[in-house]
Parts: C-alpha cells; structure tokens; sequence
C-alpha cells in the first residue's frame, strides 16, 4: 500500500493527500476495475511509440496522419510537443503532416539540435522515400518564446540551402482579445504582419 | 460635502467607502491644492477637443500626431478608441497617422455608420487638404471581436472603390504565450495567415 501511494504522489498535480485518496480508491474498487488500470498503464509503455516519419505518438509504426493518403504530404509543419500537435489538429484547418521535434533549443539546459529530431526532419526533405512526393512547404509552428524563436532561426537557417518554401505561424492579436489590453511585443507584432485585405 | 461625496461616486470604481475617503482627503488638504485639483478637471473639459482630423484627443485644432511633419502622412491607422490609439502609440513601431472612429458598428445597441467618423474618414482620403500628400494606405486596426470585424468590413467595402491599399493588423499566436494554451480561434488564424521567413 505505501508503495502504491508513493508511486501515485509522483504523479504531477498529485500531493501526498490526493495519492492516499486515489490508492484508497483502488482498494476499495472491484478487482477487474483496477487490474483494468493496470493494464491500461501498462499497455501504453508497451504499445505507444513515436512515429517513424513525425514523431507523434502512435500505437503502430506510423501515425494515423502520416499513414493517411488522403493528407497532403507536400507540406509538414514542425512543432515541439505531440500535446501542440493535438492542439493545431482541433482546429481542423490544416490538412498537410507533421514533424514533432521533441522539445526546443535551449542552451542553458544544455539542449543541443543533436537532442531534437532535426536531423530526421532534414532527411525527410532531402531523402523522401519512395513513394512519398517531395517536401514542399515547412511551417515553423513554435511557441511564440524566446527559446522557441531561436529554434525556428535555427532551423530556418538549416532550410535556406534546401529547396522548401519555409513560413512561420501567424503572431499577432490574439481574436476575441482587446487592442488596449495587449501588450506592447504583441502589438509590434499586429502592426509588422499587419496583411493586406481584398 | 454629500454632493462631493454623491459626485466622487459615480466614477467608475469608486464606491461609496472610497468617495467618502476621497472626499475627506479634499476637505483636510490644503486649498491651493484641492482648488488645482478642481481647476484640471474644467480644465480637461474645457479645453480637450477631438482632433479636426483623426478625432483623437487634442487641446489644439490638430492634435501633436497630425501637425507633426515627420510622420508618415500617407499612411492612416484606423482604432475604435483614443485608448486603441495610445497603446499602439507605445510600442513606437508606428510612425504614420490615425483615425479614431469613436466607437464600433454595433447594430444591436442602434450604433450606425452614420454614428462613427467613418464619413470623416473617406473624406480624408477622397478630398485630401491643400498641402496634404494623397493617403496611400489604411490600416484597419479595430478589436478582432465580432463588432470589431464587422466594422471591418464595412470599412473594406467602402474602401475598395478607393485608390487606397487597405490592411488590418495581424492576428495570431500572442507573442510569449504557449501555443498549447491557445484557443481553437487563435490557432486558426496562426495557420491561415502564416507569414513567409526568408
């Protein structure tokens, strides 16, 4: 029992208290309830892997993105984390692939571009497989911080030499907001990419 | 006293406690101040005009934007509020003109075209001053909430007949914010308006 509540605690957001509830839970449950948990747990660890193309996670070599015919492969947008990948794919406004760099840049954590998955993303434009149509377009889909700006420098420097037109997400006003309530980095932004209107 | 108090209440913010406290601030104080106090506030009635030419605030005829030679006056920046005006203003990477509308396209709350300073402003540009170069471009930089747009698109349609080019601030990712924290709408336009890195 204390291990089980040891191992919950571990848990992010989950204090010492919240762990003894849960594991309370647990024992308390039915036992086909809990074996349930257990496999599920297990069977992630076991079953979900990255991607071999994007890097998403995935529960068979390839995602269902890159396995889908029917996305248009011509295009990839890089972001850092499988979680913004999930966040740009509710949208449902974009229907080209992806490439997940397993984290940013970050000098000071000693987080090199040998730690990403930069080099299996330069591969991918200049040696597509077979079958597969040649890379096109590369969105840099960062988060707007200093360390996700100096990513997407990097890598923008990386794709000059290649042969892909290379775009960043919008950054500006964020909709729904209010001008007089943004801040100054967020207006210089708004007014720089400010685009034309037929 | 009470009608200090009753006046010093119905700002917005101050309450009752506060008004009290305010007002027996201006009673201990010493004369000349409490009587600077009251000669500002005429003062700003007095004297605070709407700018004949962008309608921002000015105690001249042209407020210090208009009359300054060094800005760009083909240019013109269009806001809803002073208030728009002034935090644009901040960030110093603008160095054309304004138009203050004085409000939004509201049909709901009865507010029409006819109510804003939307005439004003294609006078402006269609009947240009004497010694004034021809207006070039106009931003539209009215809130990216649906009032906001709607006024919008009023104003692009007016303007399409014009020999004006016509853009609207950019919307996007907020500068510094998470891209996993960002609403559906916000991602959206990220894609859509993605910009070009060279």
């Amino acid at each position: 029992m204390r291990s089980l509540i040891d191992e919950l605690a571990r848990m992010p957001g989950i204090g010492a208290r919240s762990a003894e509830r849960l594991a309370f839970y647990i024992l308390k449950s039915e036992s086909p309830d809990a074996l349930r948990l257990a496999e599920a747990i297990r069977s992630v660890k076991e079953n979900l892997h990255h991607c071999a193309d994007c890097y998403n996670l995935s529960d068979s070599t390839l995602c269902a993105l890159c396995a889908d015919p029917k996305r248009d492969h011509t295009r990839v947008l890089v972001v850092e984390q499988p979680k913004d990948l999930i966040a740009l794919e509710l949208t449902g406004m974009y229907k080209g692939l992806y490439h997940v760099l397993m984290g940013r840049l970050s000098p000071l954590d000693g987080i090199a571009p040998g730690d990403l998955t930069i080099a299996q993303l330069l591969r991918r434009i200049d040696d597509p497989k077979p079958d597969a149509p040649r890379i096109e377009e590369i969105i840099l889909g960062l988060n707007p911080t200093v360390e996700g700006d100096g990513t997407a420098l990097y890598l923008a420097g990386e794709l000059r030499t290649r042969r892909v037109s290379v775009s960043r997400l919008a950054r500006g006003l964020p909709t729904g907001g209010m001008l007089e309530y943004a801040n100054k980095a967020v207006l210089a932004d708004a007014i720089q990419g400010r685009q034309s209107v037929e």
